[in-house]
This record gives C-alpha cells, structure tokens and sequence, in this order.
C-alpha cells in the first residue's frame, strides 16, 4: 500500500435532482476522490478552502482517514458551485459557480508528500497540473482529469500535460471535443497517440472504457434501481481506480482492469445519496460484494 | 443444429447516412434476422414482397442459403421505408413509410416449417404475432421484437405476448416506454415480471443488457472505427441470437450470453456498409475473430 497525492477542489454544492435539493454540501473533485480511495489506501489531500468552509465537513474528511494537512483556509469563502440534474439526470446543468478562493489556488504541498508515488491531479488549469507535475518527477503513477473549458481554452497545455501522465480521465463528450471524433474508438486511439499510456473514458451510465497500446477493455456501469445525485460520480470513479493501483502497487495492464472495475464500484455508491454521504454507511465488504457483483454481470 | 423460422418484412430501403445515400435497398426486420442467423444455422423466411420486387434480391436472400419457400409474392408494391441518419448516426430519423403489401401481411406457413422448434416473431402486429404464436405450440425457443407504435397502440396484445414468447428484444428507449420506468434496471425487471424467461434491451452503440430471473448480463457494442448505416443492426443482433441458440441446440443461461455477444458480433458486420452488402464479404472465421475480440474487451 502506498500513499496518493490528490490536487484539486474541495467545494459546497447546491443541488436540484428528482431526488429533491441539498443546499452547501461538500463537493470538490478532490472531496470526493480522496474519501472514494481512502477505502483502498492513505490518501493525502490538497486543496483549499475559505474562512466560511464547515469545520464538520473538515471532520468529515478526515473521518475517511484522510490526510488533510494541505487543505488549506485562505481568506475569502470557498468554491461554490449550483447544478440541476432535474430535466436530465445523466447531465448537469450549471445554474451559478462561484470560484472564490478557487480562482488562486496555488497549491502549497506538504513537504512529507513530496516523495509520494501516486498522484492524481483533479480538473484544475492544465498549465497548474504541469507546473506541479514537474515537482514529482520521480512519481511512479500519475493521473489527470480536466474538462470542456481547458479543452476550448487551453488546449496546447493539456496536449502536454497528456503527453506527461500515465493516466487521462476525460468524460466521453470530453473526449470527443478534445480529439475531433465523434466515434469512440478513434477518439481513444487518438488520445494514447498523444502519450498517455491509459485513457480512461467515462460514460456514465454506460460505463467506462479503457485504451491503452495494448487495446480496450469495456466496463459497464454497476446497475442501480436509484440513482439520487450523479454529482461527483467522475472523481470518486477515479479515486477508485488510483486507490486500487496505489493499494495493489502494480502497474500490469491486468490490474488496470481491476482497478477500472473498482472504480466503477465506488461511483455507483456515490450516486445513491447526496455529497459523500453514501460512504458514511459503507464498509470494505460492500465494496467486494458490488466487485463481486459486477464481475458476474460481465462474465459469459 | 436446428432450424429457425423468423416471420416478418422483407422490405425496400431508402437510407441517408453520413456515409452517402442509398436507394431502394434490401432491408427489412426478416432480412437482416435470416442473413445473420444463416452465418449459424438453417433459416426458413416467412415474408410478403410486391411484384416490383427485384430477383436479384431473392437470389441475394437464397445466396445465404436462407429457405424463401414462404417469400410470398403479392398483387401490389413492396413494403418501402425511407430514414436518415445524417442528424445523428445512433437513431433514424423517418422520412417515409409506405406499407404497400405489407400492410396486409397474413403468413402463410409453408407446411414444413410447422415443426420448426425455433422461432422468431420480427416487428409485427402483436394480435398477429399472438396468432402464429399458437400454432407453435411444441417450439423450443421463441423470440420476439416490437416497436414503440405497437406498445403505444396495443399494449395489452403487447402484454400478453411477452408471457408467452421466451426472449423479447427491445431497445431501451422501447423498454422504458413499455414499462414506464426510465431507470433500466427497473425496466428491467418490471419486463421480466411479465413472463418472459429472457428480456434482451438493445442500447446501440452502449451494447446490450440480458436480463432474466437469475440476474444481468452486459455486454458492450463492439468497437468500430467507422458505422456506415445503423439499419437493421437490431434485427441482425437478435438473428445472430437466435442463431446461435438454434445452432448449439443449447438452452442453459450460459449459453444465452454467450448468444448474446454473437449477436453484438453480428450487429457489428451490419452496420459497416448500406443493406446487408458486408455479409457478402465475411466468412465463419471473421465471426470468430471478432468474437474473441469482444470476448478481450470484457475479459478483465
């Protein structure tokens, strides 16, 4: 088991869904990949809030085991962001986001993280995740996500920041804007192209896909009979997936299998209850059984 | 190895794809169903053509060693539909419907079919489906397809038939039509609660969804890099289906998933030219290839 670094937001959420509506929850890229991993391995957690951010969702976090020494206050208040899932649940629709101390995140990491291996860099500015990429030169398993306004905004950096991961976590619609196709198997050949050896593309309730050289393997989504809030669904998917390499330490394509599957796992908790509040009632066995579950639905 | 009756349309297509147009091609639900099944087993076609339709398309049909025996010729013109594709390659967009003979559709059995152990009811009047599906009281296997104008216009023939018929095929918009539910899982097993032992929901490019009382079975699209015309891929999906079962003779749960990456397998040949022009072009062995390719893409 080895330590994972994790950069990104951590935020207070207001959503409207068929569920019904939570107001300033916690939310954040990195809210929700930390705790999703933190099931598989010590998970150390980056990001930065405002003077107004909940000290019980701080408890919260480090409820999970989380390491929150780089969750910084700064003066202002935190990162918000409003969304709807009300016409559409597989789709937000952004209502308001207000950056506040997001908009200046420069992160300060801990010096004990230095020398981590695994390290996710959540949706930040790409030219921010190159610039913290090359202070982990030495780092063993690298991933990323980003999203539509990088790819229309700054599409040279997050070309290279590409070529420097091992691992890209793109949404489909995400990569088919960034790669020009609008079929799949091209989009993903496109991407590894570009250097990354994984490409992970998220298909929400269709599941996911990974591309490497060696080929793709096919994930479907875990089916649920409910599903309350998608909020967060991509990051704890992610999260699952970094968790199980950084816990396994083994990069064999075979285990990225695996640890696609894992994700997959954690999303579909993600999404039964608002903010992170489903992995408050869950255990390590829930986990296996869902594994053991999904295994079944994709075995001939 | 045992033979297959599937009753439906033989048709004329008119198609518009990103690809190009193609005009008066050989389409139709029994078509598509007998050319794939063929590729596995014996396959008698019940269906009614006009007087303009061209030999060469019955000498095409036979060409597959489909039996055309109950090919009826009809005082009248060819069932015709027109659709386009060029908005969006994963649904048609109907441009035309002219029933023609069609619509006066009332198979005449040829006798020696009458002990047929496998049989497949393509997208047809559900009253008429019902009634076939009587004089085949002895079958082994049967399957069925419908369309959303016949759960809007007769759901309770609808009903009825899917307790009786061993496998529906429907895609998911038709599933959450039908059942009323818009989460799949729901759908679902509200379909199996009606009676049927199989209930297979097509998603398109996503692939397809198995499900029974023992539980799930997913299977994704098989990936291509180009689609040139969607027409037929779901009827070529359930011949490659039924095929398969009639072909191994096999009825075990097992055995019907892997019936069901055979019809992915098959759906795939479908899609990448106008009509059935690309099984003119592939032997058992592209089958099989293909085959093990899905077969890696869900292997984790």
């Amino acid at each position: 088991m080895k330590d994972l670094l994790v950069i990104g937001s951590v935020a207070l959420d207001t959503i409207k869904s068929p569920s019904g509506c939570a107001r300033e929850i916690l939310g954040g890229s990195a809210t929700y990949f930390s705790i999703s991993a933190s099931f598989f391995t010590r998970v150390n957690l980056v990001a930065t809030v405002g003077m107004d951010f909940p000290d019980r969702y701080r408890k919260l976090i480090k409820g999970f085991s989380v390491d929150t020494k780089g969750l910084e206050t700064k003066n202002g208040r935190t990162f918000r962001w409003e969304g709807s899932y009300v016409e559409d649940l597989n789709c937000a629709r952004t209502i308001d986001t207000q950056l506040n101390v997001f908009a200046e995140f420069r992160p300060d990491i801990p010096r004990e993280y230095k020398d981590n291996k695994y390290l996710f860099l959540a949706n930040i500015d790409p030219d921010l995740q190159l610039f913290i990429l090359r202070r982990f030169k030495g780092s063993k398993f690298t991933g990323c996500d980003s999203m539509n306004y990088w790819i229309q905004t700054k599409r040279a950096s997050l070309k290279k920041l590409m070529s420097k991961v091992d691992a890209i976590f793109l949404n489909d619609n995400e990569a088919k804007m960034f790669s020009g196709e609008s079929n799949m198997l091209k989009a993903g050949r496109h991407l590894v192209s570009l250097g990354p050896r994984y490409v992970i593309i998220k298909r929400g309730e269709y599941g996911s896909l990974l591309f490497s050289k060696d080929g793709a393997f096919s994930a479907p989504a875990y089916l649920l009979d409910r599903v309350c809030d998608p909020t967060g669904a991509g990051d704890t998917f992610a999260g699952g997936f970094m968790g199980y390499i950084a816990k396994t330490d083994n990069l064999s394509p075979q285990n990225m299998k695996k640890a696609l599957l894992h994700g997959t796992v954690m999303a579909s908790f993600a999404v039964e209850n608002f903010s992170v509040n489903r992995f408050l009632k869950i255990k390590k066995k829930d986990i296996e059984t869902r594994y053991k579950d999904l295994r079944r639905l994709i075995t001939p």
